[in-house]
């Protein structure tokens, strides 16, 4: 059985969301990242990289959030979360939580996490300053460009879309105003409304 | 015919190497950095990012240097760049890639575009100091945990080489002793024997 290694509040949600879509069997393990568990030996063994989400296999341990998602898409093809029969359509739906995951996401983690960049306090402190113009920079382009309504890909419900509500999940935080971004906002009101996601919030809460 | 756009020294000689491999029909066409051309509408047109690479292919653009290398394996599975048929393998490549795409190149841009994240230049400065660090600890886990040899993979030669290639050909301008990384060195001497690494250096050179 598939073993989904998370924290709540992370990145961990999208994958999370991903296997409740294609029914897949699996079972939640929380890293107490309060505890930096992350970071003990137990932990390291599994993800060196001390970061979640880490999924284990039969076969192995994968990480990368784009990667999992893939994995998850091609193993439970009935699921339909990917163009899995067509390079090109995969290709974008690889690029947009490319985008997501070594832009969007990093963007964020200057707000919260600058200390893996910089020593220097008030260094850190001035990317918490610019984190929202960075992140909202970011939504302009989803929302312009990327989003093409009523999912990420269009008609056809994917693999970007848990990725997508994640982190448009943290706008408020981010400083970033919603109000400005109604595709995204639509996006993230009608990913709520999906049981799947019903099912992985509470699972993370409770 | 596909089009990559690049810019030399830059991330897209992965893909560049990748379409060598493949056998692919291609052109190449230069975005000059120096004169800002990433940022004129022309390019803009064909990626909103403002980055490079960018592909163009018959069906539309593709981005995102892990997005176009499976694209490209996908696209030519006779030149067998990824384990296609095996999810979890092809999960195990794009894990690679993603973590090079989002926390490898990530930290070498901290040495050269500290201003995406800051706008104090004392903050940008700081950044810059601990990069070399930053991307020391990172190439630390690919050489102990990451890189198998003689390929990243192991035996077989995959579209993770020469994304692994382009990023570690970096590592004296970041200022990480490569001597301490002895198996990520000899896979950038086993690379540079590759004929269709000469092929696409000599291209980006000329």
């Amino acid at each position: 059985m598939l073993k989904l290694f998370l924290a709540a509040n992370t990145c961990a949600l999208a994958s999370h969301i991903a296997l409740e879509e294609a029914g897949a069997p699996y079972e939640v393990i929380r890293v107490d990242f309060r505890e930096n568990a992350q970071r003990k030996p137990e932990y390291l063994a599994i993800n060196p990289k001390a970061r979640v989400p880490a999924l284990v296999t039969d076969r192995g341990v994968l990480t990368e959030t784009p990667a999992i998602l893939a994995f998850i898409a091609q193993s439970f093809p009935e699921a339909r979360l990917a163009p899995l029969a067509d390079p090109f359509e995969f290709a974008r739906v690889q690029a947009f939580n490319s985008y997501l995951c070594s832009t969007v996401h990093v963007a964020h983690a200057h707000r919260v996490r600058g200390y893996r960049w910089a020593d220097d306090p008030a260094a850190i402190a001035e990317m918490q300053r610019k984190a929202p113009s960075v992140i909202g920079d970011c939504f302009a382009l989803i929302e312009s460009n990327m989003l093409q309504g009523p999912w990420v890909m269009g008609a056809n419900y994917t693999i970007c879309d848990p990725y997508l509500f994640t982190i448009a999940g943290w706008l408020e935080g981010d400083g970033v105003d919603i109000t400005r971004l109604p595709k995204v906002a639509d996006h993230r009101e009608r990913m709520s409304d999906r049981p799947a996601v019903h099912r992985a919030l509470a699972a993370q809460r409770g």
